[in-house]
């Protein structure tokens, strides 16, 4: 579930109303906090992590423990900052419960990517200047062995370019 | 105000609570009706368009309906499908609005751009594939003299490629 950029009112009604009956709550170091108030008090809360070099949980140890709560019969939400699927590993860990064959639902978050500019008055289309726009990391992972991105390419591109984290 | 991209549970908390304020909504084709529940039954509920070839309101007229609305001291809630400033000509409204001093606050929702993919089980990003993504309209202006959009550059940029409309 995507919690959205920070701003507790831009989580969806359908993350409020998925939040409210969670059994278990794994959430993110870029999650408002008060989104939490949302799931029962009743519910198991956990630090998922993650800034860099500073991970509370390895990715692995997390998917295995996503995937035990689960098969416990309870209602696990994964609370991730910003878009589950826009740089926010939520693919990996997608794979890893689709593996275990755990039904699931990907509820999609309000994005930094467009949420930042909007706040800034920054439209990131317009039709009388620009048709489309390109979105990069700024922060691959540091064990490949070479950039995914081409720079000098992406620059040739017409359109906005959004640079994350 | 982003209405999301259909499924009414993918409004955010933010709009629904501003859409229950609204003196005047001005709505578009692609919103899900159902969102105007959300409004108090005293609003006035004005179909502002668009789909191609039917616009039920031309874009000037409409931008002056909307200053003029706020004129009259209402709240005013433009409640387009989508992000309002990812290629659904908010960026247009805002200058006009901003233009005539009126303050205005914009309020980002869940763009097709992610929301598609991620439902169809496709993250848009993923560590170990894709480090960028481009978004693309498929439907420029078309008065324009010429095209905005070089695919063939666009094709040489690696990450996924997103085409709406």
């Amino acid at each position: 579930m995507g919690a959205g950029p920070g701003d507790a009112g831009l989580l969806t009604l359908r993350g409020a109303e998925l939040l409210a009956r969670a059994d278990v709550v794994v959430y993110d170091a870029l999650v408002n906090p008060d989104l939490l108030r949302l799931a029962p008090k009743t519910a198991e809360i956990i630090y998922g992590g993650k800034r860099s070099k500073d991970h509370a949980i390895p990715q692995d140890e997390l998917n295995k423990l996503l995937v035990e709560k689960a098969r416990e019969g309870k209602i696990v939400v994964r609370l991730k900052g910003g878009d589950p699927y826009i740089f926010g590993r939520g693919g990996e860990e997608a794979e890893e419960i689709a593996a275990a064959r755990i039904p699931f639902e990907v509820v999609p978050g309000i994005s930094s990517t467009f949420a930042a500019p909007n706040y800034a008055g920054i439209p990131i289309t317009h039709r009388d200047h620009c048709s489309s726009y390109t979105v990069i990391t700024g922060h691959e992972d540091p064990t490949k062995d070479a950039s995914g991105l081409d720079c000098a390419q992406i620059a040739r591109t017409a359109g906005t370019k959004i640079v994350l984290m």
